[in-house]
């Protein structure tokens, strides 16, 4: 039977028809690409969504359409994000730091009708223009005034503001099934071609009600949230989306994401709420110390900031509670995720710990938010205990997670019970708190045990001679792999391999000590910064450790 | 083209799994009718109705089938909660309030396959067990010691506890589609029949995350919730399935909703959350004004109150605030919407008025949640401004609202974009705040303007010598209808029509002013208390105006 609830669909465009008729006068703060600092609120920002919703419907855009973006976090990919969805086609975010070949691949992959940029990429969109077998049109996302001189050949080079001025904002956004695509990211792995995301309407809501509530990341009305996670990547862990929900005023830095940039716009909005990598925060340290004049309890109130991407370093966690009385909210998630899994808010009880301790449970990637299911496994599937010591492969379950990539790619992702496997190995402690210790393609599996590189590598970086270090598995004939440590020396310092071991000694257990180290002058890295293991595995493939004879 | 998400039906099962997973530990605190306190978990109150899905099983619910409650707030009843509803069968909480004929007729409407009852109820259940047609056996929610003496002639009367220890725990919950009905609960109206409303799993899942957004009530893990308003009716506002979501200590204060017994409670459990209809609050001040010795600012750390079902008095918003440093959450709903429609919470721009214009924006009722369209229409439909002063009926669409009553009864309640008629009249200010006026049934039409019966009987309380007024319309041959003003006056206290009239016409506009006055010794009212207006139309339907001569 049934229950008798109207059978409404849960529809991105719901979000900024709320956020227009509850919190109109919202503001959503953009840098311009152009220069400026741009004002506009949620009231303009449905009109302008629905103006290039016409806009889109006369360039022949139909509903299942995919439409992509080049583009920064500004007010213009906000209406593209709401404009395009909202009609019923699908957003394409592109991540612009992937390399030229693999945009050519994911826009021709994704058959995008038609391609919108940001001014930075013009160069990159003249250079790429030939290549690309199904845009229609390119759109520059600027004015007449800033359009870009280039060569886009036969195919049409736009401008953003003539095609929204030329259409009215008369739009009734159509009504459909919430399972329909919404929006499409793909995923740079490090090997293979990226894979394409495919998300849907009622995923997208149903996260954003997530985003909003107080044990996921509560974003609310009150808030000032500086975006500076990007549009372009995890649908900017979906707070464009919950952000429309709540009503909470939007902040989005544009291109300039240095330290002097993000510490004024955070001061001059007000931003209480911040989300992004650890990166751009190491930038924002960097100006406040070599600024000693600002006045930055005044200037910045900060109150609770996001981090993921990767692990949050516990010194930024300390410092943002010591200098700002800022809380890090440590989260985890992944594009195939929309991509909230675990967020690290404290529990009640964890109020009357010394900080020390509560830094520790900060520092661990956070509990499973009501939505996401959650189990480690070993290799054979088998659950493994909730012990914070075992560590299996993690893996997800729920209505915002994929079921498998776009076109079929990849092929079946889910296990028996629907779980996804995140390709991160982890942790899980009896309070629900998880950690991440490995991805597990680069866990060292030792006679059948499990040696954690990250461990390895984060006790080798303690030492004051290295700069860099990379833990590999090589083969072993007895124990099918045993850990080799690859180290880059810091200028000028000095150690050798022994030393090396001797200094681990004390900080990992005994079984997980390299057999080898390797010094070397450089590691290689993903575009975007990731060490790249597979190519380190396949210099190594030969490596001989000095324990392998005595084991044959 | 669908997107590519997991198919994860939003299922109530998730939400006991999700509590007993991350919050295993946090307390379920009931005051039981046996006496003492009671105190579980979510870890136990996920096994216990698992347990309790097994007993049915054995008895033979079948998927579908409804269950009756006739019980108070307390740990058995969030059992049956999560129990019936989780293993596919429909929860059917019954009011206790209503006329026994009326208790009768609706667990005979539903169908009711066995009937669960609280101690207190065992006179009801030995009076109406032979009116109970489809019932197969009663259960008396307690243990074999405290089991009642009651004859139900030849139905079963079984035993709480010993049906469900004679079960185990494991059982696994079914999945299925997300539309089934999960729980039952009947309105109260003032005429004909009460009308069922089915609620879904989705409806209630969705509904909960509404709960548990900042800006909705804000339900959290960090919350002691004190939960008055009672579980047989609308869901208890929903806070047993978004406590478990978001894993809030929850706080059942049973059937003693005494002032002491409450302040008690609120004391000892360090509530900082609650939620309750006005009249609870009231006692609970007289207890405090009669106890001039309690340490209240010690005692009590509420935070916040979510006050509905009627409207909340301004002297109790402020005093809350003032003696308690407390925030009403004024809300507004209806059993037909799983209740919640509105919430009364201030917006950042209000930070900075006057503490006076605060109140008065919480004299509202509060502003429509995301999930809740809301619009006010005249007779004809035509929907009306958000001016804060045109007042028509109140209408709502979404996603936990009815579409229509069990079995149909009611008929086609939606009209053509699909929203339902919530019966009240009510106000919509520009910045999103609404305000109830009148019941439409109440609302007086004159010459084609609307007069609210309730601002005008607000207005004539405060005249010292009435205790208790009401308005109705009454034919008038000019102006269809015209206020009569009926009122009891206060003990050893005199006024007289025309004075009553003059001291209105400051209060209220001249051409709202009662054409006459009406002086009795009491006043008809519903099983809850409500003035039942439909009686007083019916008692003066022939009542004849000073004034509607001079129309003739």
């Amino acid at each position: 039977m049934l229950g008798l609830m109207q059978d409404r669909a849960l529809l991105i465009s719901d979000l900024i028809e709320y956020a227009a008729l509850y919190h109109g006068d919202t503001e959503v703060v953009s840098r311009s690409i152009e220069g400026p600092i741009h004002r506009t609120n949620y009231r303009e920002l449905r009109q302008r969504s629905k103006q290039l919703a016409n806009a889109l419907t006369a360039l022949g855009v139909k509903f299942g359409d995919r439409v992509g973006t080049l583009a920064w976090n500004g007010y213009r990919h906000m209406e593209l994000y709401y404009g395009i969805s909202g009609m019923g086609a699908v957003l394409h975010t592109i991540n612009p730091r992937l390399f030229p070949e693999q945009i050519t691949y994911i826009a021709n992959h994704a058959e995008d009708q038609f391609l919108f940029f940001d001014l930075t990429f013009a160069p990159l969109i003249e250079k790429l223009a030939p290549t690309m077998k199904t845009v229609k049109a390119f759109v520059a996302m600027t004015d007449r005034a800033h359009m870009p001189k280039i060569n886009t050949g036969s195919v049409d080079l736009l401008c953003y503001e003539d095609l929204i001025d030329s259409h009215s904002a008369d739009f009734e956004w159509p009504q459909f099934d919430e399972k329909t695509a919404s929006s499409l990211c793909y995923t740079s792995g490090t090997t293979g071609n990226p894979k394409g995301v495919l998300y849907s309407h009622r995923s997208t809501v149903l996260h954003s009600f997530c985003v909003c509530s107080r044990d996921g990341l509560g974003l609310s009305s009150a808030d000032s949230a500086l975006i500076i996670v990007p549009l372009f990547h995890a649908n900017a862990w979906g707070i464009p989306y919950a952000a429309a929900m709540c009503g909470a005023k939007l902040v989005l830095p544009g291109a300039q994401l240095d330290g002097k940039s993000v510490y004024e716009l955070t001061r001059d909005e007000k931003c209480n709420f911040s989300a992004g990598v650890p990166t751009v925060w190491l930038m924002f340290f960097g100006y406040v110390d070599q600024n000693p004049h600002l006045d930055v309890k005044k200037d910045i109130v900060l109150e609770r900031l996001v981090i993921g991407g990767s692990a949050a370093p516990r010194a930024m966690i300390e410092r943002f509670h010591n200098d700002f009385g800022a809380y890090v909210v440590h989260a985890w998630g992944m594009t195939e995720m929309s991509p909230l899994g675990t967020t690290g808010n404290l529990l009640k009880r964890h109020a009357d710990l010394p900080i020390e301790k509560r830094f520790d449970i900060q520092q661990k990637q956070g509990r499973a938010v009501f939505g996401v299911d959650m189990k480690i496994t070993d290799d054979q599937g088998k659950e493994l205990p909730r012990d914070g010591h075992a560590f299996g492969n993690l893996k997800v379950r729920g209505p915002w997670i994929t079921k498998g990539y776009f076109k079929g790619e990849g092929g079946q992702v889910l296990d028996e019970q629907g779980y996804f496997d995140t390709g991160d190995v982890a942790t899980l402690d009896p309070e629900g708190y998880m950690q991440i210790t490995d991805r597990s393609k680069d866990v060292i599996k030792s006679g059948g045990e499990w040696i954690s590189s990250i461990d390895v590598e984060n006790a080798a970086v303690g030492h004051p001679a290295v700069q860099e270090a990379a833990v590999i598995g090589v083969f072993h004939a007895k124990w099918q792999e045993r850990p080799l440590l690859i180290v880059i020396k810091k200028p000028g310092q000095d150690v050798t391999g022994p030393e090396l071991i001797k200094f681990l000694e004390s900080r990992i257990a005994k079984w997980w000590l390299p057999d080898d180290v390797v010094f070397v002058d450089e590691l290689p890295h993903t575009a975007t910064g990731k060490l790249l293991k597979t190519k380190l595995r396949e210099q190594f493939k030969d490596h001989k450790l000095p324990t392998a004879d005595a084991a044959e």
